[in-house]
């Protein structure tokens, strides 16, 4: 795990002639969907861009990044608003295992409703959070697989949403290109010194 | 990593008589130091929060969440708003190293201005994307080191702000616990079937 951390770089570019099984892409969404969640919320959603008229819409919008063709998929991940309301869904697999009883699962809904319901920017941070969680998850696994990845903020949100059909409550929290690195890319980036960004309390 | 990931819970209960050594502290934080950031812009923060005063200080800001106690450490993890401004400082290294070139530095900091720079919104975005990655990544290196974590959306922000002399740019995205796991903690919750979270384009 340390050594996919400490090897894990962003890449730019990427071999073209290689792509991915469906089995793969869908090997790497369960990976991210081990990360958490706040009250195992899974407010989350994938769409994974692999075909040439996917790459070919999402270019554009990714402001010609040419990384969103080269690669072999481009993942739009999602955080979801109103997560409460899809709270009951979600937990009902873990009280029908028995971990969680109906007292916690009332309990946890209830909460959820009451942090979520009336706070908009509290939904939205939950959206990102989640999704961004998921998201590292993703690109870990991907570098455990051999396969490099990047995470991408350039692209146009608005347009992103009407072009692949996404839902009013779903946030596109970041694009994800997942595929087998190229020749040329940089090395991993130096980090600010652990004690400049870290205090004792 | 599959391998931790496949492991990784959130913990709820904690052997309390299980500290921390401040260099295993550094340890965790340098790898969530190791996750990606828009630009590289490291737009984060990290208080440990392990002395006794500084755990009972937490605790009601947690809303008396034991973990807070009998955890070696909870970090609470900031987001930084205004990343552009810290910018040139964060790349400065990747400049040096020959890693990047004087061009890419130039255009890579007037880009982080024109989309940061008017954006209260999307500076408060990436600071939780940004704090969430670190967080991940600082849960898996926890699990690889064969601790317990729990992440943690459960506190007043504005106390927490308060009390551990946040700054105005710094937001706390969530608060992560790390240290040996008690008996009685929940096994891995079951996620959504990961077709109902992945479509294709």
């Amino acid at each position: 795990m340390l050594d996919v951390l400490n090897k894990r770089t962003s890449a730019s570019v990427y071999d073209s002639s290689h792509a991915l099984k469906k089995d793969d892409i869908i090997a790497l969404v369960h990976s991210a969907t081990l990360a958490p969640s706040a009250f195992n919320l899974q407010n989350w959603r994938f769409i994974a861009v692999q075909s040439e008229a996917g790459k070919a819409k999402l270019l554009p919008i990714a402001y010609g990044q040419q990384k969103v063709v080269d690669s072999a998929v481009t993942f739009i991940i999602c955080g979801t608003l109103e997560p409460h309301l899809g709270l009951p869904a979600a937990l009902k697999p873990a009280v029908e295992a028995g971990i969680l009883d109906e007292a916690t699962f009332a309990g946890w809904v209830g909460a959820a409703e009451a942090m979520y319901g009336s706070n908009p920017r509290f939904q939205r941070d939950e959206a990102i959070r989640s999704g961004s969680l998921a998201a590292m998850t993703l690109m870990l696994a991907a570098q455990e697989m051999g396969l490099a990845s990047t995470p991408m903020i350039g692209f146009n949100a608005d347009e992103l949403s009407a072009a692949f059909n996404l839902g009013a409550t779903d946030v596109p929290v970041m694009l994800v290109t997942v595929g087998k690195a190229g020749a040329g890319n940089w090395p991993q980036k130096p980090r600010k010194a652990v004690l400049e960004v870290l205090s004792f309390a």
